[in-house]
């Protein structure tokens, strides 16, 4: 679930956000987009259902139309009070009739509609028996960019939230780790973020020795010990935007191979950073980021792509992967974050939040990248 | 997301389920079934991924051939601690790869599909776009009573979850409510279901005075005051299974209305209840409690279905709905929960989850249904 974000942006800013969603769309042929429940929705309307249910919740946004959201009757005293509200229609539908007809009235029957992503596939089925001569393409495949660029006071708040994960690392570094179990530090890193004002916390990775191979381990009962390299990754919402930042730190003295290990990676996401401008594409971050670590002979051992977009959600286009030709604009915000993973030995990651400006990048997290010794 | 099962399923047990859902699927003409992570999944598989994103993690069933589970390669790791997994072969995708051809290389060109009702649009739509002779039908449409009907382990551990929301309300009566916020009351009720056992709490629904009205009222900064009619409604998972229970209650005297509504909503449950046995409709389970409450004169108050499955997760088929023409069968669990709702003033709900037996119906939750009086 995504965060509220009520209390930064008013109806005339979410009234903008759905006009300007409408027009994008209706650019790109499309007749319109149908919003879930989920980022999409909370960035346009500033609403969160109370739960993510089977019961039909979906705005409508069609050029020159006024938006609608169809809520289920019990819901619709929550949307009322969502920020966005005054700058839509809600049309609500009461337990036992059908809300797919009331949705599909409101729609070109002969259409293409974007769809959310994580729109739910029995409603999406239902649109489609109700709608057959319609048809559908995701947002990530339709407008990928709907969400991607930031303006200025979505930027702001996306450097609070870098910088409450760079206060977190900060104190972090200086907790006990020999001796205690990663889900410890883990618990540490969730009340640090929480104290420095993230309302909610995704990710509180602490992968230590072995573990650290794992790109996506979280936490566990392992004892970290002395001589452990440890990949610490964490991040959240703050004020209903993410922080996402990832720093590899070392218990005690590193080996010269965990030295140089980590010197490559901390050189590849330099290399990432500077190949971040205006006009450049996203698979360009990754080629930079991945050859250095080609180069130094791990190649193989890099086995995630090198980055993914943020803004209300800690997960979103645009991707830093090949095959990605878009172009970096500036307000695009996404992480940059390769790695070098040695099965049953160690791992080392390092990720900061990079946003686009008009003549290159800007780091959005920047404690140091050179390896921390903790204790 | 649901809680984890693994500590009381084992792999056998996971590989029977699957087995027998291939065999429901074929024996309902469908060519597979393809499950999206959430309630099926872990009920089929007891894995849960670390995070829900973009990456696709689907379960493919067809009769007569093995589970295949395809799993981002980061996640590989954690699929493979996940209880079931030795009943299935986990088959892998890496970044920049495409997972929807490798998943369309599993299926039948022009077979129809069962998919998770929460999949992802986007996941469905690049299947639809793989497969263009394929077509699909949400479990919830070809197969709603998959999970609906729990074997003789998960009916005690519906029963513990109820027995840990029972004891959970015998300790909320007697807390202070005068004076206090309903969201005090609420964190009181999350505190409580977590030392009885509960992983997970869904919903803690404190809802005071006209706050009552709205059956979603969740709980806010009202202070509830002296004279409040409040419906507590509140569960989460419990060793992976389900408890959701309603009572009303009132601080100090109730008024002779507050009563007279209460009576009626406390006959239509019981009215409810009796209608639960073996070979009955779902709807007749609603039009039972509705009817008393119609002729009660309130029917325009009773603004919701009177029940839901639940199971691995709180909100799931089968329905008690008018419409909803299917039998019950021994084993089912849902909820019965009728209730009156007067705008600006008060509300009353009073929900207990019900078992079909062999000859009736058990309920789950055994608190006692009078109104209690409150402090």
């Amino acid at each position: 679930m995504t965060g509220s974000t009520a209390a930064t942006f008013t109806a005339d800013d979410y009234g903008a956000r759905m006009e300007r969603a409408a027009r994008t769309a209706a650019e790109a042929g499309l007749a319109g987009l149908l919003v879930a429940p989920g980022p999409d929705l909370v960035w346009l309307t500033g609403y969160t259902p109370p739960a993510v249910t089977e019961r039909l919740t979906l705005l409508v946004l069609a050029a020159g139309q006024d938006p609608v959201l169809v809520v289920p009757a019990l819901e619709a005293p929550d949307a009322h009070r969502a920020a966005g509200a005054a700058a839509l229609t809600l049309r609500d539908w009461t337990d036992g009739k059908d809300p797919y007809a009331a949705t599909a009235a409101l729609l070109d029957a002969s259409g293409r509609f974007g769809i959310s992503d994580n729109a739910w596939a029995l409603h999406l089925l239902a649109l489609q028996q109700a709608l057959p001569g319609s048809s559908y393409a995701s947002l990530t495949e339709a407008l990928p960019m709907l969400r991607a660029v930031k303006d200025a006071a979505e930027l702001d708040l996306m450097a609070a939230a870098g910088a409450a994960a760079d206060a977190t690392f900060e104190e972090i570094r200086n907790v006990p780790f020999a001796g205690r179990r990663e889900s410890d530090v883990a618990a540490d890193l969730d009340r640090l973020l929480r104290r420095h004002g993230h309302e909610q916390v995704d990710f509180t990775i602490v992968a230590s020795g072995p573990n650290g191979a794992n790109p996506h381990h979280e936490a566990g009962d392992r004892v970290i010990a002395r001589g452990d390299m440890i990949v610490l990754d964490f991040g959240g919402l703050r004020d209903g935007y993410g922080s996402d930042t990832s720093r590899t730190v070392h218990v005690g003295e590193p080996t010269d191979e965990e030295r140089r290990v980590h010197d490559i990676v901390r050189e590849a996401q330099e290399a990432g950073f500077r190949a971040v401008r205006p006009g450049a594409a996203c698979q360009d971050v990754d080629r930079a980021a991945r050859r250095v670590i080609a180069d130094a002979g791990y190649g193989e051992h890099f086995i995630h792509r090198t980055g993914h977009g943020i803004g209300v959600t800690t997960h979103e286009p645009p991707y830093m992967i090949e095959g990605e030709g878009g172009p970096l604009v500036p307000g695009m915000c996404f992480s940059v974050e390769p790695g070098i993973y040695l099965p049953g030995r160690f791992g080392v990651r390092i990720e900061d939040i990079v946003t686009v400006t008009e003549d290159g990048g800007r780091r959005l997290n920047t404690t140091t990248r050179e390896l921390v010794i903790v204790e």
